[in-house]
């Protein structure tokens, strides 16, 4: 089936192999007037991309992404915007066991399943070089919903089993370090920690945050399409998550309803607005992560992604080859130690995006606000 | 807009609220020939009834289920199954502050933020009676999947901090004790824990275990439509879900590459298969949960879903009226202090009807296997 | 596959046979406060309503529509609206040579090919019956219009050879008589034509017409999303339509560019408004049919169905049974020997649900819009 | 909205301007396993190709197709398949008066009032070049048919009044005239035909004939996804397009019951057949178009797409700018006097689009095919 696209109105659709010719994607549905460049969009390319640190493939990508539709003269036409990454590399070379061997962790074997065969170069589509096309993509649902007053951004909150202290979160130190996290400390030892897995050949997996500012109120459906259902599933559509919880998540399994409600008190002030009115009612704590009953609360969203560790690692594993026979590899080449920091943009992209599309689908709610909106007479 | 369906090609349209005429949903594209009655889908909805136990509301519901269409001498005939509850108890009644005042932890506030206002008896579209139309659907997507080979089960995993032993886990225990923990002496601390927090006018949280057993390797796509990633959606569009994992979840965050990657290996006996060749490659361990790369890969499915309190207590809470006043509430009547023991079904059917469609989409990945679905010929 | 669902934010599901328990539709995505009742439904119901005239059949089938959900306090919530009709005739009867014979014309053939048998009573599924669902969604949809300022209205162009003439039309006249042209004198004609068919046990096609006005201009997508490529497959939808046609449709093919193209010219006043600006822009005339690239132009939109005849008649017709047999059949009991005028709201009712979903889907292209809406700063 | 996709589970996405870098499409969903190389694209490229003759523009594009993902080792990998079309020619020149002028039958105006403001190089979006996508698109779908045994091929029918005589059609005369019309004298009357517009400065419509054959009984769904309502929508979603009629079409309208009907009767032989079993009944006429309630009935698809006259014309016409005041345009430039003999290949390859998306969209309607595909146990 066509599974590489997401979103209803406001839509991307992604292609691209690791060692094809490029990595693309299509952005249909974004408004008209909307100021774009290549520079907005490689600023976020250029977070996910390796080398940055010893932690981080060092092998030099430089992708370089180049708008090919639907900008015209510096704004958004309303047209599809097609973004595209030539791929510098694709000598070809030898793949040696990885053409036949199912390495574990990887989706080899359930992509034979499903296609009978694969692009075996880098992983092909299943490679993280996928996710380029929705860092694009997710690059204009940023700079879209910046222009309605709404942000996004996302940082490592744990690395295998050192966690950022709440006590010493800094936002401003998260693109001091390498890994992304909002807490100094926390850093260094996530990077001692790192570079002994390293000289161990393995891997670590960790936890990704990521937060939504300034969404009104009433942001999403009731039922099956949430918003938090939405972001789920966005994040989930990431390789190697393997969680997903918001607000208070799975800890809220082991609280009671006393301690895991949200007050609502009232805010001095009436903020401005303009169809879409924004009330002065408030929460006075946050267990629910910014949305309740599906729907935003007007806090800020707040939630988490768990990513397994790097599958790729040097030491022997068992596993089977494609021919039916039992065989032992250890993956060569460089590879992360952890993806997480790398993670963080991807996060942050599948964010904006859910969040920009929900936000638009979200005009046609009430009558009157349609009414004033089209200058429609009443009935 | 259009947030009452879920699915692409097996798909349901739910509708009602808690205190209008009915609830019901339309089962659209099941395919023909299922033997199908009512008592099919009664035996789902009975599940998820009130009363059953001290920690369930009292009120006894009695929903009965009405095939309405889509049925021909007792099988599906390929239209649209239409399903109706028609709710009994419609009475007017006093919904006294109900009505004006928002609820800490419930959509009162969002739905009155989007919409302009609700309809407020018992909750409304947002009342735990909504998920009638996805356990009925639900009910007849599993008897499908059974049709198929595929089985899909659900139980409660912990009540607040009380979880079931891995050591004790006996699925034959589920359906006798009334919080349907695969655990007889987990059960019996549990129902201690809820009846303390009940006599504290407090409630709990807990966690849903799922499995989906014969799913063939290859189910789900590789990018925006991985079947993981709709399971999170489909269990996060379930009300009071915080939370979602699969396999090894949040815990492989902390674990290593190492720890956490399935190795292959080799089952005896080739099993026996349609079109979809099932492989004798089988996992030593099934961290993965059952996907690798968003796909099937042969293993059972497991999942967990985080439920919070349920957020109707009698104790008083601070809260605002929909005039914009500060109030205070205690939510009267009878309420579950735990929502889980009803929600295992709920989780079951969401599952199932992920697992249906995405498997009937699979049908289509490989040219092989259509040709010979059409016996096609040869280019 | 799922295809009983019609629209993307404003979206029906219709189900129901002819002989079943009864027909409905969910109605979701409708914006919240919006005034209805049953009556606002059954007013379009009864329009198509059989046994109004020797022309419809003499049954009389008293459909009367039930609110379900979705309406509170006499508006809409926002939620789905479920209406339903219920059958009042299901009295088993003998269908005899229907249940396993293949009328001509009709679709018991290919749903006996596409799922491997079919609900031979009255028809099924592809019963006219069918249509009510349509006809209930598409109330809700043309009030929903109505308060924009948008009107549509269809009615009988021609019956056979016999066509409204232009000179005459008089949309006044189009309620007064029984097969709903605005034309007296065609009526009457077509009145005698149609008496000599059903005396010769035949039947007669015809084509309907449809008007849109009030539509600002800019509704409808340029490339895939046409608004006249989604009319079309609206009414192809519809049972019995062959054709489709907009502005001067079939005659344009034999035309000259510049008999064909479309002066623009000047208003002279200047319409008010919204956020969604009218413009001074007019054209001279309306050859293109209202509009431009697949986009609303300001014109009326203005489209015709053409109708086959009625493939019930009384004449013994060749045909084959599900055994495999050569058969002779005479289509027994009362059909109409046209069904255009119960066609016309049909044609109704699938335009306005596809304007009114256009309408709520043009929201979202312009940024500076947007951003009046919801009062959102600037970049 | 995201208006430029297309398609269900076999979809295609387009984007690209007249006058950008490039022009493509993605194609997702595509089953793997179908060889595929840029040769199969590029011969259905050619023939939408200009400069083949004197009726169509002198300028040469040459456009030449680059596939950069979604194949390898010369087989479609189930991924998707990004295709690419650069622009030779994107220097800035004057564009004039077309800047600001709304050109009569165009879509300046509607893209003004849609977006605000457009890219007015070539017409932007809605420049014949957007078929390109479409096109390369349809390519994959037909060699995807191919595979499973039907054909779909179109030709020119007429051009204004001058039209392809029943008796003389002859399809191999198609390729050999360049107005790609079945039938040689036809074609000389209509190059003299269009000759004299041409010194007239005038323009032509006509109409496409379009054939699917080979599609088994049962494809397509009962209510909204009508395989001949989907082709409706496909053809209309063309630029210029006004009518779309099947089987009998427009005609039907003024015939009998007893004259449009087709008898059924029985073939010598049983084909042979995969899972989806082929009958023997077949049709002894084929007014129906080769589709009975929505479903293919096994006949050849026969539909027609009319099409208005070249809006571009040299003779002066009345319009307005986009400043709001009336003005006088010639459009320049070479433009061909009808668009017919190169939109044949467009509908080609809608029609494959629509036929290969709800071919495969039929593998789920039966519970017993679906069994033998997986090798599913029974109830």
């Amino acid at each position: 089936m066509a599974g590489s696209s997401y979103g209803t109105i406001f839509r991307i659709n992604t292609w691209g192999e690791s060692h094809g010719k490029g990595i693309g994607v299509v952005v249909d549905g974004c408004p008209a007037g909307l100021p774009l460049n290549e520079e907005d969009i490689q600023r976020y390319l250029d977070r996910r991309k390796p080398g940055q640190s010893k932690f981080t493939t060092a092998r030099r990508e430089g992708d370089e992404v180049e708008i090919l539709s639907g900008v015209f003269e510096g704004k958004t036409t309303g047209t599809p915007i097609a973004l595209e990454v030539r791929n510098k590399d694709q000598r070809s070379k030898d793949y040696g066991d990885i053409m036949d061997i199912y390495r574990p962790g990887h989706a080899d074997y359930t992509f034979d399943q499903k296609y009978g065969f694969r692009d075996y170069r880098g992983g092909g589509r299943s490679s993280g070089r996928e996710t380029i096309g929705r860092v694009a993509g997710g690059a204009i649902a940023a700079k879209l919903l910046k222009s309605l007053g709404v942000r996004v951004y996302a940082y490592t909150l744990s690395v295998g089993p050192i966690a950022v202290s709440p006590d010493r979160m800094d936002m401003e130190e998260r693109d001091k370090n390498r890994l992304y996290m909002p807490d100094a400390q926390a850093a260094l030892e996530a990077e001692a920690y790192l570079e002994k897995l390293m000289a161990e050949k393995d891997s670590s997996g960790g936890v990704v945050e990521c937060v939504i500012e300034g969404m009104p109120a009433g942001v999403g459906e009731p039922v099956f399409e949430k918003l938090d259902a939405n972001l789920a599933k966005a994040v989930l559509s990431i390789g190697a998550v393997k969680g997903f919880e918001i607000g208070s998540g799975f800890r809220a399994a082991s609280m009671r309803g006393s301690e895991n409600n949200d007050a609502f008190c009232l805010e001095e002030e009436t903020p401005d607005g303009g169809l879409a009115f924004h009330s002065r009612t408030v929460k006075k704590t946050n267990h629910s992560g910014g949305t309740l009953g599906g729907m935003s609360d007007g806090s800020p969203i707040v939630f988490r992604a768990a990513f397994k560790p790097t599958a790729s690692i040097a030491r022997p594993q068992q596993t089977v080859d494609r021919f039916g026979k039992e065989r032992e590899i250890a993956v060569k080449g460089r590879h992360d130690p952890i993806i997480v920091p790398r993670a963080v943009v991807v996060v942050e992209a599948m964010a904006a995006l859910t969040a920009a599309d929900m936000l638009l689908l979200s005009m046609t709610s009430r009558l009157d606000r349609i009414q004033a909106f089209f200058g429609g007479g009443m009935e």
